[in-house]
């Protein structure tokens, strides 16, 4: 088995329109960011703006440009030490407490590293070698990566801030508060199921091999679980109940003080979160978010469930289309998901699922040769899966076998769940 | 399917004798222990003799005597706080770190406390109920997982020791610094196989239920890596080498300074370890120990294998018999393993095998009904499997469907490493 | 002037029967101790009394019989890492937060190393070399000192333990809570007074040299503050008022959560106190023990008054006889103070004075030469001074150049307060 | 005594040009700042420069414009939460180590924010109340202070930027590396001196009352210790040898790591320095800066002298002119001192000088009535005394009475010493 490619297909015939097309949202997720906004490092987990727009540059410069470009000029030699983010055989590099310390350079600057990254990529993908392509192609989707990064990232940075600034302006939230469709259950056979992706699309090496898994008869939720679904867990006690958690996530509710979702407060007798758009009431209606795999485990204690493996989630979003609500929508939040009744509905889009694997290898899994082997293998412990994306995943981005991986304890992404049960 | 059993057999017909046997097992591994020995604890992780001897005692007082034996006089009011572990449905509790600070109830005290609950246990036991006698053996196998913890509480305990003292006086060893055989490789076929215990015998509750595994053909190394070649990987660069390493594991070499298993220094050109015979020479030919999940990871990178599943070890380990060097060979350090051309050998005894599977619930698990179901799903996230016994585990404690689990970064259990590598 | 020299004095002509004295005194401390309580270290601050036990004898071993005494054998070569303290100029020591490690040697060799030292301390006091005599008297007055040490450090550990173990058994207590006297102040006038040890006496190295301090005209309380004012600074919110506090004060109120003095509880309605003698009732009309120079400070500014300076303190001590509740009156607890209408009582004994003073050089101060030039000098940052003895203090241990000096936040000893004020 | 004024003295006639110049002042000390510089907290000691914009400006609003200036419309609310520094008495506040959170509002706000209180300040100040005049002085002197705080915490930032940014641009720098002047001793009598400023000036109010002092005869360098001197220290081993620090000191070291003044970078065999203009190479002629307490103590120790007390640097600095290379002179850097030969220089400017006297209260001190007490009583504990002044300090600040404050181990601020010895 060849394993030193992490797409086996041939590649794009339009490859440099979508490279323009992905550095151009990059750019246009940072309309309206101040340089102050842009540089800020919130806390350790999160980068600053401007990080993530260097990083990602320099992630072409370095993989692309300097490799396989003849004749390219570095940008500026520091940057290799200030914009690698943890790729050990590209170097030394700037520690990742200290990213917001980076005032300068400044973010014109930046931009002009990406407009000269930019054109330096223009002429090197007018050629068609295939190893140049892929590489490409992954740095595309690293990009998208950091794009949700970026948008979750400012949240928690706005977040901090008492004044409570909102990144993009009030939307019209027709559907708040509605009643929420019922929570049905879809059944699912057992059996030898495919997982993984298939060579002949992109996807990142921990996607693969392509493999066959045993999956036992189960249920699966209709949508994911609810705001209010939550507001009635906390109501009934679960964030001072220790039976109906692990015992890692009690440690972690009496340390952290944690007694509702991330960004949630209670003022004035209504839940209230900040947002992408500032300060807003907690939509009931729609999926929770920014839970833990803590919080998420102990809700599903609570109700009776369980959360889904990542094979049985995969085995269920096999067959969906590939669509909901991601950035793309331009709606920053979760929606509430209807229309359940037949195949479980939102498993694209909104937020995150929680499952309950944890992030290892699939049986064959090498990581791709060279410093993008550093990509996610090294990352294969001590965290848990996620799918499906959220309301900040790009489109184009996100797929049945895509595989996301948290600390149980993070709360900053776009994180909900989705309950499962056995089936009798 | 009835799930409020962890065993659902016929009881012992003789689990007086066992009973005795047992917990006068546990007093025998006292012997020679001062006061002083008995009551200090030396990290937060690891617990006092005297505390062991209490809290294994208090198990039966908590669980089996006071429901169950009419007129039963308890000990001593205090010791329900004082020696519960981490039942929250048992109530309040001493802080984990503050074992180390009861001087008193004096050891004495502890002995008579242990031959009170013995003489209520005595009569308890007479009477054939059951569900008493279920629970009395599960306390029994509570008793030998903490006489294992007592020795390797009290090693570390003595590794603190600038003075080196021996647990136990110098042994023979005929074998030592003999080279070992040679690794091979044995071919195990995929497959769906069976995993986890019958319910015909006793298991703790995370070895069921019994269920079918999909293992993909793999082969399996004939024997443990040992120490001699653990001094290659460290000579090879294995401790500074960060591309061999997990993210989190390279980041603990850092933080804690490994550049060697837990307890060895290297002095005079020879490494030598500490051991419950004192400070002893490094034996190259037998199992290495005291590494970490991550460690055994990196050596498996290093040397361009991989570690198995914990499914692979126990289809591999199933037919096997449960013999090896366990803590009744009274010998207390791994020895070297001999004959694996036909099948592996030391699957049982001298050493843990870190495995690559995470501490997860089996397809359908569902804990003990009541506090005693806290035993051991709650502590079912950041943990490792790991399989087989070691050469601190009682005789009778170990099957091959028993599932350890420790944090990827915990050392100071005799813990170490069998490779494996995909067939082709 | 002659530096190396701490006392400049004739020796004592029966120093040998104050030896024998001395280190008599502290094997009675140790009645009733098992090797458990001696054994265990319950925080950084304190030790365990078998170490102190061995720390003092070290201090002859070292200092004395080693340089001076021609073909003593040393007890045990490994006993000059553990049990060295702090001086570097004794070469490496063992880390002192690791001293509760020390199970072996065992209690009953710590004794043996004791009557080892004081057979050849006994051969080397025959002689009357003024060095070694000098030598000697520092070794008592430091084995005085951890005489002191050894008992608050008990009643620490024994405060850690819920189950309340009394050092020694009930007392009659009958002053208690009775009424106190009333406070009054007693007036001293302003002036150039003498500061600091007569040469011609004992005194460590931080009580000279002799010299002028200028004294603002002053008034000080005839007696320490006590508990039961310290009940009104509570009821009267003294822990819930910033106001009151030195900024690094206030952060350890809410860091550390203090409300009350250390091992105070309020249960029942009633103050109850861990003390030596078990846990007991707070006696109101007793001086408050076991606060911090941080809380004795908020209390003197909620009162509107102030803490004493340090030459405050001694200017009027000097004259009044060094008597008062000492560790020889067995009572092991301060006691009411009476009688103070002509001049301040209290000031020896019962509790240690905080003073406004940091522990600073006096003008001219040298650190006696070599490595017992470590004793004092190196500690003077970062601590206060606190005069007078407590009832934990032996007698001919204390005076009025006496200098004790903690940091700020520490409050094991037996610290309290007495109130002072400008005078018009 | 009357207690409740800090300055007991006839206004200054035109406090409006005052309060003009020193405004502006802080203004051109931004320029050249980008919104990312000014928004950055690059440690809980330091503050951004934007919040140090607001926060004077939230001085005057506070304590002059919202109590005593009728019809004064608050120019947001939300500032008194965000820009309030410590006081207690003024209302909850956001944390301190959050300050680097608040990218909104802008610096062009906060700029906004200074002229509206600017203008309303020029409406209160042509009234003439002498609390409102004494008050709006504190404010001016509050704000100078700021104004060094603002160089010394963006040098803090801009040395965490591996790109070295300089705050100002490169300056001629003649005197580099000459021979600095010899350093000789100047002697000064004992007796009672006057200690403190006087009534009739601007003083904060820790600099009174004004009292006698007993000083003993003391010898003081005529020049602060150079970094060639340092230099010496260093090679000789100061920063390895333990007897020479305090024992705080020397585990700081350990912690920490030191092997040089804060900033200081060995390459290439010579010693470089982050500095405000950038990374430069160490002028061994100039005073060294960026020192601890622990370090100017361990140096003093190591040369055998000792650092001055408050009242003998008083003493000496009392009848010397108060110039010097303050900020005004725009170098931004300390300078070589000359010509020492008949009385101390560089008394004032270049660096502040570290004292061995901990900052306590004056005898009869009292701090100023309300929330503004809390300007400087409350600190004081845990921190050393600084006298004189350095380049980052504003003309018109500095006094011979001026107390400056801070813990031992601080070095971010340019803090030198000067050497004093007993005389004979």
């Amino acid at each position: 088995m060849e394993n030193n490619r992490f797409a086996r297909r041939r590649p794009d015939t339009d490859l440099g329109a979508k490279y323009r097309a992905v550095r151009s949202d990059t750019d246009q997720l940072c309309d309206g960011l101040s340089e102050a906004d842009a540089v800020v490092q919130s806390m350790d987990d999160a980068s600053p703006a401007k990080w993530h727009l260097a990083h990602t540059t320099w992630f072409f410069e370095t993989f692309l440009l300097k490799p396989h470009l003849p004749g390219y000029t570095e940008f500026d030699p520091a940057f290799g030490f200030l914009f690698n983010s943890y790729y050990e055989g590209a170097g030394e590099r700037h520690a990742r407490p200290q990213r917001g310390m980076i005032t300068r350079p400044s973010l014109e600057t930046v931009f002009a590293y990406r407009r000269h990254v930019d054109e330096a990529m223009s002429s090197l993908l007018r050629g068609y070698c295939p190893d140049i392509l892929e590489l490409a192609t992954l740095g595309l989707h690293h990009e998208q990566q950091h794009q949700e990064l970026l948008l979750t990232d400012l949240l928690h940075l706005f977040a901090q801030n008492p004044t409570h600034p909102a990144y993009r302006g009030g939307e019209p939230l027709p559907m708040h508060n509605v009643e929420p469709d019922p929570l049905t259950w879809h059944q699912f056979d057992g059996g030898l199921v495919d997982i993984g992706a298939d060579d002949g699309t992109f996807h990142f090496d921990c996607e693969g091999p392509r493999h066959k898994a045993l999956v036992h008869p189960f249920e699966l939720a209709s949508r994911t679980v609810t705001a209010g679904e939550w507001i009635e867990f906390i109501e009934d006690g679960g964030y001072v109940t220790p039976s109906l958690w692990l015992s890692d996530g009690w440690a972690r509710v009496q340390s952290d003080g944690w007694s509702a979702p991330l960004y949630w407060a209670h003022e004035n007798a209504t839940w209230q979160s900040m947002t992408l758009r500032g300060f807003q009431p907690v939509d009931h209606a729609a999926p929770v978010c920014h839970v833990s795999y803590f919080e998420a485990d102990a809700f599903a204690s609570w109700i009776g469930a369980r959360l889904p493996t990542e094979f049985e989630w995969e085995h269920a979003a096999a067959k969906t289309p590939v669509t909901g609500n991601l950035v793309t929508s331009g709606r920053l939040r979760p929606r509430p998901q209807r229309g359940g009744e037949t195949s479980p509905v939102g498993l694209f889009g909104d937020v995150w699922e929680w499952t309950s694997s944890a992030f290892l290898p699939f049986p064959g899994y090498k990581p791709l040769d060279g410093t993008v082997g550093e990509y996610n293998g090294k990352f294969m412990s001590g965290q848990m899966v996620l799918r499906g994306g959220s309301c900040a995943t790009p489109d184009g981005h996100i797929r049945s076998s895509y595989r996301n991986f948290f600390q149980p304890e993070k709360r900053w992404q776009y994180s909900g769940l989705r309950l499962a049960r056995d089936a009798d």
